[in-house]
């Protein structure tokens, strides 16, 4: 509508704040990355004159070609080996623990890679996975789409989205008692939609609890390093909590999920991720790679992204200076950005916003008028969706209504990013606000 | 083990004719198509005043960053719109007839959009899938996966793996017999182990089958530019082939599949292909879409890769007469491998090959002496498994076994590539003479 007539709505552009997507809005990608990926791309490149490449680009690149031959040809089904040693490497510089490339698998994305590993656990429809509400509704789809069955535990909002065992164990009880057969929790850290990173002590009590009830722990950990808060609320992997357990874990069952789309890389587009399985049958990893191999491999440009991100450049290479400064940058934006909207948000009349430790999202929670819930329910509407739809026709900003992750019954939120430019962020909480009186002044 | 003691195996490579990879051999990329990929991951280049792109190069990288703002942006997920519009052109100057951008779902190469559909398709276990024996594991795989069941066919070697009217109905008469619901007829023309094109003739035998007995028809074209023979057995699409029949066909149900994956281009690497939905119902469609966005998008350098070789450079283009001379010479060369290694192969005692008259593949029939045959069965193996083993164990040839395809009870078979660099060939074909008569003599 807005290419065809634009002076027909009452915005020049839509704003969308509906999905993390860095590079669809103003985020440049990573130099370096993007030097190395079109050296590899056109070879050619790498025997030219040209002063646009340093070294290190150069000889990545070289590295990389002299492993796979060309990004045309199928790889390992489970990855490049050389890059499923970076992201050992990467791993264990992380955690302080041992990691093992035979136990990655390089996956187009941890959408696929939880997709496999959610097929391979569901083999009945009892089959039983708990998930966070709110979550990532990633979860809830495959789920359904491999017939098995959704069992919810809430994150706790008075407490910043923390979780407490009692609750987990709320959830497993409720869902063994319908003769659900549980096998895995997940667990999203920094979460999606909510924001929040997860305290140890809390972490510690989700893996004492899978432990006990014999359950295989997901750790979806794809924003680890879009962490904002990092004194108070420092970013541990499970993988680390786990080991840091001692002997008694030492067959604790856990797969933590990695991309290369989120954190300050932003790599979409290249669909590129791993998981990493910690104590794993054998048997249950070669199920894995019999499903990865039946799509031959992950794409190998968003492979070769993976080896980027887990071993970037260092202090001390040519284009560190650079990589340093634009990771820095986008870093700093993202804060500046989350500050600036949760504040916006929180001024709002009826709208209350915890401030985002981790992740890419602030998820409100808004206290809707009777007549606006009665308004919404005329229309077969729930009212959050309502609400974002007025929204998204009066100012041209794309949120996503808080039903759409599952919700706590009788409260409303909506999930928006905090993507959009820095230099957009004033008059996007100006029109927000705008809409906002607006809204509620009509429903009061 | 060759890497560790190259001196302990009396070969110096392996020779991989096990897997249609073209790029992992000696085949180079396409100039055109891997500038334009260059141009797209390092926008950078595009304000370069290196000489080594050409202005349409240039023209094209810039088009498609307007369109999708940055490589490492989420795209739509049912595929980058222009793309979408470029498969379309392609489609109606190849059949004739109409094509519609809505209709095109741009996937990560022909596997996945072949396990999408399935995955739709396949809603209980009783659901069944016509399958061609011999077949691409890719069938077999995804429907165990999906939990259906397969319902062979047999393809006739004696008439060059044709299919015959009274093999599909004697099929598919003995799946419902057994209470199977068929849903599905999956072709693969041209044929994938087997080489062959379908006549015309065939095809409409097919067509008028699907529609008899109301079943959708799949459509596996991704060999179509793979022709070896093309004034005897030219390419046909089943778009084509269905359009062609008239009015009383507007509703016949085919989904049709095509990859960047083979042809001359051969870049499986970077995963990219689509499918197209001819009269598939829209409620179909929106579930395809849905099982689609759950991945959030394709690889966007596939997506962008299915353009450029849906639309490569045309005549007049500063890159055509690039672009021509190297898709002629990989496609002259394809066509003297394959003839080279089917006179090779039909010089064996015992095996007899039919020349290629597409795709990437021969698959000869082996006579295997009673010896082989009970030393075979003494190991646990199939006959033509254990030839394949040691064929690879003497000389580094890897090759697959019929076996694996499956294949009519008591025949034997193996699936080779023609791919061996040129220069390879006749040591190739000769150290495979060697091996072969050495076999036949030991279980003589």
């Amino acid at each position: 509508q807005l290419s065809v007539s634009p002076n027909s709505l009452p915005f020049t552009r839509i704003t969308n704040c509906n999905i993390g997507n860095p590079q669809q809005l103003a985020q440049r990608p990573i130099t370096f990355f993007r030097q190395v990926a079109a050296l590899v791309d056109y070879p050619d490149l790498l025997r030219s004159e040209s002063n646009l490449f340093k070294p290190d680009a150069r000889e990545r690149a070289a590295k990389y070609l002299a492993a796979i031959g060309s990004a045309g040809a199928y790889s390992h089904s489970q990855g490049v080996p050389i890059v499923r040693r970076e992201v050992a490497d990467f791993i264990e510089k992380r955690d302080g623990f041992a990691a093992d490339p035979e136990n990655i698998f390089l996956t187009a994305g941890a959408s696929p890679a939880v997709q496999l590993v959610l097929n391979s656990l569901i083999s009945h429809p009892k089959v039983g996975i708990m998930i966070p509400i709110p979550q990532y509704p990633l979860y809830t789809a495959s789920i359904a789409l491999f017939n098995g069955t959704a069992v919810p535990y809430y994150l706790d909002e008075a407490k910043n989205w923390g979780l407490s065992k009692e609750e987990l164990a709320r959830s497993l009880a409720k869902a063994r008692s319908e003769g659900v057969e549980v096998r895995a929790l997940c667990i999203i850290n920094p979460g999606n939609p909510t924001g929040q990173c997860l305290s140890l002590e809390n972490m510690n009590e989700v893996v004492e609890f899978c432990k006990k009830e014999n359950i295989v722990l997901l750790a979806d950990e794809v924003y680890q390093t879009n962490i904002y808060k990092p004194a108070e609320r420092p970013f541990h992997s499970f993988k680390k909590v786990v080991k840091s357990k001692g002997p008694e874990y030492d067959n604790f069952e856990l797969i933590s999920f990695h991309s290369v789309s989120k954190g300050m890389v932003g790599e979409c587009g290249r669909r590129g991720g791993y998981f990493e399985c910690t104590n794993i049958d054998p048997e249950v990893m070669a199920q894995f790679y019999k499903i990865a191999s039946i799509s031959l491999c992950p794409p190998v440009h968003g492979q070769l992204m993976v080896g980027l991100m887990t071993n970037p450049p260092k202090e001390g290479d040519a284009s560190y200076p650079e990589y340093r400064k634009e990771m820095d940058d986008i870093y700093q934006s993202l804060v500046r950005r989350s500050n600036t909207l949760a504040k916006a948000l929180n001024k709002l009349e009826g709208v209350s916003c915890n401030e985002a430790e981790g992740a890419m999202y602030l998820f409100p929670t808004i206290t809707l008028p009777r007549k606006a819930v009665e308004a919404a329910k005329a229309l077969g509407k729930q009212p959050d969706d309502m609400y974002c739809m007025e929204l998204l026709n009066e100012t041209g900003v794309c949120v996503v209504p808080g039903s759409g992750f599952w919700q706590k019954e009788g409260t409303w939120h909506f999930r928006s990013t905090f993507l959009a430019p820095e230099n957009q962020m004033g008059e996007f909480a100006e029109s927000l606000a705008r809409f906002h009186e607006k809204f509620m002044n009509k429903y009061r």
